[in-house]
């Protein structure tokens, strides 16, 4: 599994400055090999302006003649189609993409392909790919352009190679991070404790409704320790003048 | 649940084709509500030119002076940020993003920021934000430009959006346990006023340091309006008995 074993293929753009916007949309993802095939102007100063940085990706992509000499030594290829809602057995997500890129990474290299601007890819072209990509736009405005789709893919691609990686927890990143410094039901139950006490004293709570409703809160919370210490804190205070209030 | 409820605010953009360019990212993913922060540059042709079919998004753009006016009437408020990752308690990726704003707009308005293109969102910004939304980019190479983060997002959005159409399960345990009732950013800001008000005159605050982290704690734990007049219910009672107290 290796982000290097990834190619993004783009078939005869038009425009060299969607190159270099590609490029960076690789970049900041960390992709770095880009195929051109044929593309009608050859990159050039506006591919490295546009690719803000991630020249390297741009001086370093492989210029080839043909999509078949693109895919050629791929062991998996994805097709992207506006299309591909069509063909619905090979049909892929962005996300399907990435996790399917990453998966097949370990075992060989993999092309995912964009096809020209205006056009696409062939359906001749579109006949070579394994799965075909199919971006859920906005069906009234399904316009995005060539390096946003890379974008979108690459990023995919990268959210894949997390999780995979680093055991990285999309879902639940903050959850898992959170037991570290978390307070144990004791020190709790001391602080709802301690609450209950002042408020009661304060004529604030006059039954078990509210304190019911802070544990709630609180406990829905995963509150850390230095937050306790200041909820803590806040109730000494209070304490304090609630003392010196009676001593007058 | 509405894409419509979905805001993507930009503050304090420089250049007006990045608003063009946010407007087809947005509208590519179904999304039109575009909130402006004091553009520096008001969106021109330029913009229009750039958001290729989604002038309308520019046209109906709704452009205020503070950060807090375009967030005022929203229950959730999520900011972007690349130090996020050090905010452990309140970080998500843009996935968790797209599900908590599609989640969370059944409910109300969700905010959805960006900050600056050089410096992003200041200090005092992102303290007003309930979740910090980090890009998972390349350590080394992280250069994402404003309208390609917006189109990541947007894309999330969507996606969540679809998934929840379609009837498929979250996998975001917080996100199914949000609560019905939300409050509005401005209540918020009014109980966090209060809160600093009455407990710097106990002589318990004495910098900016506390109110940080009582702001990272509520904000995280998405409050509900019972809960905040319960908290709002407190606070009258401590300050009453500093008022008796001042008064003997």
């Amino acid at each position: 599994m290796s982000l290097d074993q990834i190619k993004i293929v783009l078939v005869e753009t038009s425009h060299p400055g969607n190159i270099g916007s590609a490029a960076r949309a690789m970049k900041t993802m960390g992709l770095s090999q880009l195929y051109l095939v044929s593309p009608k102007v050859l990159p050039n100063e506006e591919s490295i302006a546009l690719s803000a940085g991630a020249d390297d990706v741009v001086k370093q992509a492989h210029i080839v003649s043909s999509f078949e000499e693109a895919i050629a030594d791929c062991s998996l290829v994805i097709g992207t189609s506006a299309r591909a809602r069509h063909l619905t057995t090979t049909a892929v997500t962005p996300r399907d993409c990435g996790e399917l890129a990453i998966v097949r990474s370990a075992h060989g290299k993999v092309a995912i392909v964009f096809g020209r601007e205006r056009i696409g890819l062939t359906n001749e072209e579109l006949l070579k790919c394994h799965y075909h990509l199919n971006i859920p736009a906005n069906p009234e405005y399904s316009s995005l352009n060539l390096a946003m789709a890379v974008q979108l893919v690459s990023y995919e691609v990268r959210m894949a190679y997390l999780q995979k990686q680093q055991g990285y927890q999309l879902h639940h990143s903050r959850v898992a991070e959170m037991p570290a410094e978390g307070v144990v039901a004791e020190e709790l139950e001391y602080f709802f404790h301690k609450t209950e006490q002042v408020y009661q004293q304060l004529g604030f709570i006059q039954n078990s409704a509210v304190m019911k409703k802070l544990r709630r809160l609180y406990l829905r919370t995963a509150i850390q320790r230095n937050e306790l210490n200041i909820l803590q804190g806040m109730l000494t205070a209070v304490e304090k003048v609630i003392t010196e209030n009676h001593r007058k």
